[in-house]
């Protein structure tokens, strides 16, 4: 196993990782909610946990991976057809709240497939999982940790506080947070405007809504996730992650509620990353700088100058601590293009050459020790907390060595068959397999175009020569093959296909 | 709207359709179990309703399209671990069934998105309407169909006989039935072996299992299609498909719930997908001559003699009509294969072709109105019980019709603007969007090898001819692109790329 050491919010310590059932690993991670388009904030934060499981793997664990769905919402029908929809003959002319669900769950797996992010080993749905919600719930009554009133069940803070810590990850103090509170949703009913829902009773406008003990209702926004950790990670288990916006509340009202039901706090290390902003100003809607994943492959947006890859947008993103706000511009974007490309093509060095190297009796010469150091350092700073930028600064120094290699700064006789080994090896794990990145693409539409080029100069030699039959040769041949020259007023020659 | 009729599984006619909340039409469809890969014959199933789907929306239709994921299995831990894992210890080591039903899921849909198939506008899982499925069991039991012994819940075949008719669906005489069954399962429980479980009570291997009035169980198989048509597309709903092995006992069952719980039989037209056979063979694993969609595109299976791209299976599937029977062999590959791309070929030449076309005031000539009855056509083919077979055989006549006129048998001036723009109407509608199909990859490596030959070829001559300037040229010209020549023993020359 590994060495890995984890910054846990919980603690607010760098802490050694010792997972509970090692080989295994269990990883929960909060994932989208599914009733609009993910934005690019949430794609640094899935893409962050897709890297931090693929080195867990890549480390030699067992990962159980395990992403909801927040599908469960609490829509109302607005046309106040709530009542009618119960009957069969309204239900196709009503909204359907899964209909919304089902679109922006493929969206979000298209987004995901297009980012590289491996699906999670469990994706488990809210709607899954209503009947663990309502027996977590009925333990919390039963514990006296939560109440029931009007159909609806809230917990209740001051209770669970006379033997826990509510607080415990955000660090608030509850009596700050009840006189700072204005949340008007229930308040009348609640002891205490710190409590919040489990369970809230459904009118009969809310479209989704199931039966429980309380009556029908929905269950309250913190819980499902308590309930699907608990259900395919158990009672405690080694590491919660999700974007830091999460923290408080919904992470702290997890903590409590997993504590007050299962005696367990649930995760053992808790992990956030950090926000992402765009021109140093925080991404939304409103202020008009919020960009979909989409559109930076498109380049359609006011603010992009061009479409980005997937994978140099996923690249600038490992160039900075997954836990330290990242700023995003143009000018970073550009940058990321051009180093994405700079390591992508040294892998693809080191990859075909064929290096005419030392004799491995010759011993270690220094080129092989300064590269073996820059290697080996990028599972240290992997272990120190998945510093993912310190690793691409390496590998941007080991690519200046491949490519003084390859210019001949660098006499191949100073290097061993086994740094060439390390170098392919290196490059391999972290740029593919650990990060995520694929090649871009191996664009065959630019080869054709550059071998094209070749013929048209071909044909216009031979024109010059007034070798006739050499250029209607080459015209006739590829005539043959379904691409026709065509001469251009500006002297040059282009080609279409058929 | 359109004139469809539809053939009616349930009154074994070809019926009008005529949609129960016009222009809303409710569509259920049998999802796949997804405890292994779809074999191809599901992916027949799917590619039918997928082309059903289309042409309703195409038709004007506002289609609620539902097809579910069966992830409600009955795995039990056969390391008898059952008990254990209930505790949170022994989690991240115990089988999940959920981690099962996530892989086959991404599977799944990877294997739909291959074959061009449009995703359901709902998509609902077993696991996640556990609750439905109990609430309806509650109401069987109230009504006298339904009886609960020993923690199980058993639908009770001859009380509903008594007022409604079991067997209504795959015309099924129940007292045959009762004599004939073998099933063991519960057999000392049920009054009747004909009797079907609602709900199966579980041993503690059982490792999917959920609180109910009847202590902890699972569903039976057949209720989960009920409750869920039911939940999204009310108790009557227009068109419920799938395969036609599922046409006893799995529909005739749903039949029977929802009759019996709702008072309405579910959805009003019945449609059933015939079996896909191979080489006159039924497919089946012990046979060895079951192939997974997969095993199609990478031509790796010993019956297939190459790879076939995902759009000629299904063009193939689309040649015979949904209901019948269909047997593929390697010869009906190669000829879908050679079919699909004279059909784009067409589509291309009449989208791409400028025509000198006749004077609009000259009438319709007969080739228009040739054109114009064999364009029609199609849609009454469509309209008669999606007979794709009858359009695929006009479009291959339109594309004869296409080659003549590009090959100058037909003069076109024969032709009216008002025709071209029909077949580009219908090439597009039908190819494209009705069936969905995709254009054939432009694929520009095979265009890149094409060219390669040519500047090979001139390589030779200029060898041949002992212009060295000229092939050195080539060959340095190609490297300077990173594309290499090699001499190969055999006297050809071979090219690769950096």
């Amino acid at each position: 196993m590994s060495d890995l050491h984890i910054y846990n919010s919980l603690t607010r310590l760098k802490e050694k990782f010792v997972p509970i059932h090692a080989p295994n690993v269990g990883l929960y991670v909060c994932g989208p909610t599914v009733y609009s388009d993910a934005h690019i904030g949430n794609i640094r934060t899935f893409s962050s946990f897709d890297m931090i499981h693929r080195y867990l793997v890549h480390s030699g664990y067992k990962v159980r991976y395990v992403r909801n769905i927040t599908d469960a919402g609490h829509l109302t029908n607005e046309r106040g057809e709530g009542v009618n929809r119960m009957e069969s003959q309204a239900k196709l002319e009503s909204l359907e709240p899964m209909e919304i669900v089902q679109k922006y769950t493929v969206g979000f797996h298209a987004i995901c497939d297009l980012f590289n992010l491996n699906p999670p080993t469990i994706e488990p749905t809210a709607t899954g999982h209503i009947l663990e919600q309502i027996e977590m719930i009925e333990v919390l009554i039963q514990k006296g940790y939560a109440y029931s009133v009007n159909g609806s069940v809230y917990f209740d803070v001051k209770a669970y506080q006379e033997n826990h810590n509510y607080g415990i990850l955000s660090g608030r103090n509850i009596d700050e947070l009840i006189a700072g509170y204005r949340d008007l949703d229930g308040q009348e009913e609640k002891k205490n405007s710190i409590d919040f829902a489990l369970w809230k009773a459904a009118t009969p406008a809310h479209i989704m809504q199931w039966r429980s003990p309380w009556g029908m209702g929905f269950p309250g926004w913190h819980l499902e996730c308590s309930a699907m950790s608990t259900k395919y990670l158990g009672n405690e288990f080694d590491i919660h992650g999700g974007g830091m916006d999460l923290k408080f509340p919904h992470h702290e009202c997890e903590i409590a509620q997993n504590e007050g039901c299962t005696g367990h706090q649930g995760a053992r290390y808790w992990m956030h990353t950090n926000m992402l902003n765009f021109n140093g100003q925080k991404m939304s809607k409103s202020l008009g700088n919020s960009i979909l994943p989409a559109e930076f492959l498109t380049g359609n947006h006011p603010l992009l100058d061009k479409a980005y890859s997937p994978m140099v947008v996923k690249f600038l993103f490992l160039q900075t601590h997954y836990s330290s706000e990242l700023d995003i511009n143009i000018k970073g974007l550009q940058d990321a293009e051009k180093g994405l490309k700079r390591l992508m093509d040294a892998r693809k060095e080191i990859l075909h050459a064929k290096y005419d190297v030392q004799n491995t009796n010759d011993g270690k010469s220094e080129m092989d020790m300064q590269i073996e150091k820059l290697c080996i350092d990028c599972k240290e700073f992997m272990d120190d907390d998945f510093n993912t930028a310190r690793v691409i600064a390496n590998l941007f120094e080991l690519s200046t060595i491949i490519n003084s290699i390859k210019g001949g700064q660098i006499n191949t006789k100073e290097l061993s068959g086994e740094s060439v080994a390390l170098l392919r090896k290196t490059f391999d794990a972290y740029l593919l397999h650990i990060f995520g990145l694929q090649p871009l693409e191996e664009n065959n539409s630019t080869a054709l175009d550059q071998v094209m080029q070749v013929l048209i100069d071909l044909r216009k030699d031979a024109k010059v020569k007034k070798d006739f039959a050499t250029s209607d040769k080459i015209r006739n041949e590829l005539a043959a093959k379904g691409i026709q020259l065509k001469d251009e007023k500006d002297g040059t020659v282009s080609y279409s296909m058929n």
